[in-house]
């Protein structure tokens, strides 16, 4: 995509304002680690794999605030940053994730010579930021291999670009198919309340004039029944040691329509998302967020005055719906034994 | 409820302005049948008896302002006024229906004397409208005996007092389960691109004091899956002579939802929508609509500019889904067989 989710330079971190997307392309210009983190916080950035990025860089460029240099400030130092980066979006796994490494490597230099120390943490971050790009191609290739012909792909919320430092999960699997010429057009379910299909995946798709349609939420039964949509692609919050797959709100029905309808479901996610302390999709606390989300739509109230609404930002989709799980390291079929290996070895090669 | 969909009052029709809810209750006041048909075609007025009632009156009014009283000149008058009123929105049934009836009583009275004439065409006006409120209280009645204890019931769109001429049909079924106490709760789909789930039932629902949720349209399977819907109920647009269903896009997912989670799926409507000349829903057209109706929403647009999207504004639930098909003649169970008698005989009694 042209438009780059995030770039550092100079010592600065550009970060594309998704709140604004699709009406306005803007970047938010980060120079210290209180600015990437209040750009997590208020969403300006979303999307696990994409925050962890935006902390690695955050991270790096908070180290260099540091005024004095005796070893001691100095790991206080690197604590008070990582303290803060982590406690943005606390149920993210990855901002955690990319701050561990970025702790690490930086307690590791302490005492070298300040240029080692700032390109070694540099280099880190880039590290994290183009490993996750790397993953995702791989994703792509993976799951594209699946598909035989021209097909029409129906997918929801954004796993995309946008979600992840480029190119994407289940969007990163649909960019690689087009290229491939194995996309006909893709299904784009609007994803209330947030409308990150209209807004977001609408808008990558543009990006990379990939064709496709918008389509609201209570449609895609309709154009599955008239056989319309050969398969789904969605990502994943979480994956647990048995298969279940937790993610958007109305991915779980989908699931069910497509089951009934013999259409293929797949999901696609790092291996990093597969939680191995969970052994079934039951044990996901599912995040209830705030009525005032569905209720209102771009300020305006839809529902009369006090309307009590209920909002569940995610649900569980049982490992039977799941035709495949596509990671950078292989696709997956049921029974998805996870747990038995703990490190998947890749089952499906066709590169 | 309170707040009626309409009422006529010295020889003027108000029309509450269902455009402006839940935000404002306002009556658009028509005099003549002109702005009555203005009133219909600009969708003040919608769901199907609703409008065929507010043509009723339509038309009294436009008896009345017949200057010339020879029975030349009122027969061509009596057709002018009728295609005028038919003409608004060719494909819903009732309001050639109710402009029919109100042309032949119209027709059968001229050369009457002008007091008993208008006496005569105000009373079949207030024949149409009042037999719709019966239809939908028997109809309300035959629902709610199939419920046999305190239920959380879904639904989608507004089959409501604001589609007809007050009580409405599926919701009719809902009011009356209420005042028998057996509704817990309902879940109330907020029905986009239209949002008459979010702006007309959850605003009928409050006005009548029935506890209600909104929820988005892909909240529904993560409620049925959970145990917390007991029963889906929704309207029907046409239901052909093999029991399947037309109704607002949705509706269809929502019936595959219900068969999986084994909860039952209920179509409330009056006999006059079963149409006979069609075998099954297969024949049934499915009305496109403007994609700018998916875009927008409150006059902005959610997605980038000239995104293409696809609006069918309806979908069939075939009859394998429904449960039963309740119509103020009787609840009707697999198989449905309408085209055998033609007249619905009651087959469930219990008011």
């Amino acid at each position: 995509m042209k438009t780059r989710t995030m770039y550092f330079k100079s010592n600065k971190l550009y970060i594309l304002d998704q709140k604004n997307l699709p009406h306005k392309i803007r970047y938010v210009v980060c120079d210290n680690h209180k600015k990437v983190a209040n750009a997590i916080k208020e969403m300006v950035i979303r999307g696990a794999p994409a925050i962890g990025c935006a902390a690695a860089y955050g991270f790096y460029m908070g180290f260099l605030t540091c005024k004095k240099k005796d070893a001691r400030t100095m790991r206080e130092h690197i604590k008070k940053i990582g303290d803060i980066l982590a406690a943005t979006r606390p149920t993210a796994v990855n901002v955690a994730w990319a701050v561990e490494r970025m702790k690490m490597v930086a307690n590791n230099v302490v005492g070298s010579g300040i240029t080692e120390m700032r390109e070694k943490l540099l280099s880190e971050a880039n590290d994290i930021f183009n490993e996750d790009i790397a993953m995702n191609k791989k994703i792509g290739a993976f799951g594209a291999a699946l598909f035989r012909k021209k097909s029409n792909v129906l997918t929801h919320c954004n796993a995309g670009a946008l979600a992840t430092a480029g190119y994407g999960t289940a969007l990163g699997i649909i960019r690689r198919a087009f290229k491939d010429g194995k996309i006909k057009s893709v299904f784009v379910d609007e994803t209330r309340p947030y409308l990150q299909g209209a807004r977001l995946t609408a808008w990558e798709l543009k990006e990379e004039k990939i064709p496709y349609f918008l389509i609201t939420d209570n449609m895609p039964g309709y154009y599955m029944s008239r056989g319309e949509i050969d398969a789904v692609i969605v990502g994943a919050d979480r994956i647990t040691a048995n298969g279940d797959a937790a993610n958007k709100i109305g991915t779980y029905a989908l699931a069910v329509l497509a089951k009934y309808h013999r259409i293929p479901f797949y999901v696609a996610a790092p291996s990093s998302s597969i939680d191995f302390s969970k052994k079934s999709g039951k044990e996901i606390p599912i995040e209830q967020r705030a009525p005032e989300e569905v209720v209102y739509i771009g300020g305006k109230s839809i529902a009369p005055v006090g309307a009590p609404a209920l909002h569940p930002a995610f649900d569980v989709t049982p490992a039977k719906f799941i035709t495949a799980i596509i990671t950078e390291k292989g696709v997956f079929h049921r029974p998805y034994n996870f747990n038995i290996t703990r490190l998947p070895a890749v089952d499906f090669i066709e590169l």
